[in-house]
């Protein structure tokens, strides 16, 4: 068996550029160099109810916003499988068999749960759906036979959670599935995008993210407005580059082309940050060579997005049909996973003979 | 809607005298009384794996002892749904759903899983399946409609879960369930049969159990080896009724009848009470007594277990086309759910026109 690649994003609100340098360009990449045998991205749906069970109505909204984010970066549903999570009921199926191989204090012990339940308050009353949630990854991954799964590195302890699951499966039952193992994107700024306000991370609470559908208007508003060193008051001052966000952005986004087309007095970000940190470099100079670097990546992405956006049930049919796709190879999955815990009564003619001459006797 | 019945059945063994004393005789009754809309009787495969997940040949073969014993007793799969649990996977897309609607604190307050747990060993090391079976069995009710459930009185709290969750449904997404009610046999002597060494619960392990499979030879030799009174000693001696296994099961089993037919001298079972009670009469007529009433019982049941048991072919294609029916009512009801939590997406034409307005804009 070839390599098998899923990925996954909860629909619960926008893609933003976080996704997109932290994941996202990454997938597109992977689907155009083609060295896989399958590639599976999945709406996770049904895992973002788990948290947001009381206001479906978001789900269901960003179920289109995500899907559009997807076509817009040049994901390709000829290439790659676009699906949502919902819809292929075998995941529930082998989440119910996995749970009994996994003890409570287990899932309480995963550190990423841990966190993520402090995150939400959850603390004092935890719903069950969510704590069982890396169970129900763990089903998203091995239903689809998939080894491999990019994702960032605060995510390993669930893949350590799924790999246990695998072996607890092979082991009880039969060995039918493989263990993923995490890829871990290898630029360290690629990894994790600050918010434009400096903050570690993007995120709509903190109104602090450039999405991928906001206008050419609110990208420059938002670039315009970036953080970048408080001390560096007066053009003439000398600067930090270090926790400058414009510079984080420009180390994910410039290359030399883009100072070749921008700002022909500098070879390369690194004369750039040279010049800022001696001291008389503006900040309003290096914001609007950010944007227009952003421009070369969003514009074409924009253009794709209206594209998607004018015909919407297009949009559902392709989702539909690959959610199919993706629905029908679970089923075969699953069927094995019947067939290795011996619970396929009706397809085993083995059994109903066996008992026969059992009853014979 | 009408009253729709559900009843279950763990398949982790064959089923004894206590079970059919304490639900299939009365199960058999409503079914050929009638007053019902539709009667299920699921056999718990999935659940029992709960606990059984380690050995789910256990479970394999005990499907079939199960529909054996179903069949010979008089249920009747041109009456009832007989189906397996684990052939209707919309249970475990609901039980995945419900998941979200309770906390892990509930689910651990639960009375009677406190002690399933305790039973089982069960508290340093409790599988998270085991855990949530509460929800499970709410999604085995609610998915039929049932909203009756006749259980012993120790599975109130199960339902008092499922009622408690039905609620949360209604309120969090649109009035789709009905809270489903247990009912509880009236008949004291009905809700519990000791065991044949006079232990209060006939159970495999403690080997004290009359199986309905049990042969002619086999029950005879289970009858007369039952514990009565330790302290009748001489026939003559006066003997105790209250906790005489003996006398517990001629309550459960015997009527005027009996008597006229094996044991003239007697009017009815006070009578032998008395005697009994009186000194004089000695524990081999009671339990031989005992063993012909029995047997007016168990010998049409092994008779109909015989012929069942000669095709059990014809028994799979019976349990196959009525799982099958019961896989289409939860596929409906399921439906019903999604379009309720409103992640009906792809059937949903206004959410299309509705986006594609909002995109237009």
């Amino acid at each position: 068996m070839k390599d098998i690649i899923l990925t996954a994003d909860r629909p619960t609100g926008k893609l933003h550029l976080g996704h997109y340098v932290g994941s996202l360009k990454n997938r597109v990449k992977i689907q155009n160099e083609g060295n896989f045998d399958k590639m599976y991205v999945m709406i996770a749906d049904a895992q973002a109810l788990t948290d947001n069970f009381d206001n479906p109505q978001k789900i269901r909204e960003n179920i289109t916003e995500v899907m559009l984010d997807y076509l817009s970066v040049g994901l390709d549903p000829e290439k790659v499988t676009i699906f949502v999570q919902s819809y292929v009921k075998e995941l529930t199926e082998l989440t119910f068999y996995l749970l009994n191989l996994v003890t409570v204090s287990r899932l309480e012990r995963n550190p990423t749960v841990k966190s993520e339940i402090k995150l939400r308050n959850f603390e004092t009353s935890l719903p069950a759906g969510f704590l069982i949630y890396p169970v129900s990854q763990t089903s998203d991954i091995i239903l689809f036979d998939s080894n491999i799964v990019p994702v960032g590195e605060d995510q390993e302890p669930m893949l350590e959670q799924a790999r246990e699951l695998v072996r607890s499966f092979n082991h009880t039952y039969k060995e039918i599935f493989r263990e993923p193992k995490a890829v871990i994107p290898e630029n360290k700024v690629c990894r994790r995008l600050p918010g434009t306000d400096g903050n570690a991370k993007m995120s709509k609470s903190l109104n602090n993210c450039i999405y991928l559908s906001d206008s050419k208007e609110t990208v420059k508003k938002k670039v315009m407005s970036m953080f970048t060193d408080p001390d560096h008051l007066k053009i003439s001052d000398p600067g930090k580059v270090e926790g400058n966000t414009v510079f984080t952005y420009l180390d994910a986004f410039c290359d030399e082309t883009h100072f070749k087309k921008y700002l022909p007095d500098y070879k390369n970000l690194d004369e750039l940050k040279n010049h800022y940190r001696r001291g008389g470099l503006g900040d309003v100079k290096i914001k609007k060579f950010l944007n227009k670097v952003l421009e070369d990546e969003l514009e074409p992405i924009r253009e794709r997005r209206a594209y998607y956006a004018r015909d919407i049930n297009k949009l559902f049919e392709i989702l539909e049909k690959s959610s199919k796709e993706a629905s029908e190879y679970g089923q075969k999955k699953l069927a094995q996973v019947k067939e290795a815990m011996g619970i396929n009564y009706f397809d085993d003619r083995d059994l109903i003979l066996n008992l026969q001459a059992k009853y014979e006797k």
